[in-house]
């Protein structure tokens, strides 16, 4: 490969990210769920300002009612019979509708912690990348493994979001780090491996938190990772217009939402349905 | 074939229209657009209390954001180049989510008054069917082309719904009838080769109407068909909150709506990213 055009194709994109940054004073959204699949949706969140999209295969599992499912833990378990295919598909869509100058980023099959085989082919990445996407959505369970696939995708000019996961979170969906030093220290390591951009899992129980807080030993860990890399950071999981504020408070520079997004649609077109019933 | 298996097919996906219709005192809706395409988005229009869905190929075209398409007029003109495997796919996968009571009525591509070849082949009906439509979601511009395509369906124990237009719509969706007494004729002609539910296309232009009504010839067109039948009748196009009220007054029984709901979809997803872009 001509390993130029692709960093370039990279440093085009990793732009888009730091423009959106700055955009926001130092802060953004990732929009997914539903924004980041269905092409309708997509364009009404890019309407209103959103930048960052990332459609993802166990979204696209709830979106096609795959094998009947409709909650996002049932989809996880086989969101890997989701092909490459079908993403490159949704990608193709939502890059032809939202235009050039936005940053998707996506999750397919073989980029998360996988519980079967799941080859992700060179073909793969070239497929993604030639789809539209920017990068890839990753949440890889060791530094070795994720590696392996920064590599592989830098080659083919897509850039990477990894994160970090505690170890008894219920889905392995980073690599594990439980006090703030480990933290400091895997973070510092994905940067070093050539990750674009580092993220936290905050999607745990917030059992006895306050409205509008997010749970000490949370903030403490996120703010570790914020200090410790010099690339833009995420935070994702549990984000809700409730604790939004207290997130950004940490630092972190994208804030991923899908599941609250995805719960105002579903709201809005019940309420429509109900009173168009009711008329 | 085993042509009471299929009589027996039809016969209970009616009888979940003629329910529809009475829990709703002689009226209910048919939800299209995004709540017949997205099973996350059908799922909330279900739970609402809505009985009826149609997913159809032109939705599908903005839903994958096929081309780059985003309006529903250019989706119009490119709509056969959805698949019926497509389809069948999106119907499986709401179908799966909504369970069986649910009435699901399909466009298909072949199905709508076509401006390239599109074969409609046994093979496809067999394959609607066993994905788990009810019935077609029809606009076939003359009745020798609609009774074909009735009597194909009802081979393979689908249900037909097929609308009557004005010859001058911008998009040909139906048969043509213009004054009451035309539009009496054809739709007895409809009922008579056996089409199981019959519709008027409404989604002209109502420039100098006031808020909440609907244009008079619109009304006895509409009344018209409605006293001609005995089969379920149906409205389609240009149907919303403020209006509604005016389509039901004139007694069809199913309101089909898709834009109305989309469009309140996309709002309140437009609001929820910039609520969250302005914290």
């Amino acid at each position: 490969m001509y390993t130029n055009d692709m960093n370039r194709r990279r440093m085009f994109a990793m732009e888009k990210v730091h423009k959106a940054i700055e955009k926001g004073n130092g802060h953004t959204i990732l929009s997914t769920g539903i924004t980041g699949d269905d092409a309708r949706m997509a364009k009404a969140a890019v309407d209103a300002g959103i930048t960052m999209l990332e459609p993802n295969h166990p979204a696209v599992v709830l979106a096609r009612g795959y094998k009947g499912i409709t909650t996002m833990d049932e989809a996880e378990q086989i969101r890997h019979e989701i092909t490459v295919d079908q993403m490159a598909e949704v990608t193709h869509g939502v890059r032809s509708v939202v235009g050039k100058d936005i940053y998707i980023t996506v999750g397919i099959p073989g980029g998360f912690t996988e519980v079967v085989p799941t080859p992700l082919l060179d073909e793969h990445f070239i497929q993604m990348a030639r789809a539209g996407a920017d990068g890839l959505h990753t949440h890889k369970s060791s530094l070795h493994d994720l590696e392996e696939l920064v590599n592989k995708a830098h080659k083919y000019g897509l850039c990477v979001d990894a994160y970090i996961g505690l170890p008894t979170d219920k889905h392995t969906f980073g690599i594990s780090a439980e006090t703030p030093e480990e933290v400091r220290k895997v973070a510092k390591q994905m940067e070093d491996i050539g990750t674009d951009m580092i993220g936290m899992m905050t999607g745990m129980s917030y059992e006895g938190i306050a409205a509008g807080q997010i749970p000490e030993f949370l903030k403490e860990r996120v703010c570790a990772m914020v200090e410790a890399v010099k690339v833009p950071t995420l935070a994702e999981g549990g984000i809700n217009m409730d604790n939004f504020k207290a997130f950004k408070d940490t630092g972190v520079n994208i804030l991923v939402i899908g599941t609250a997004i995805d719960g105002m649609a579903g709201k809005a077109i019940g309420k429509a349905c109900a009173d168009f019933l009711k008329m």
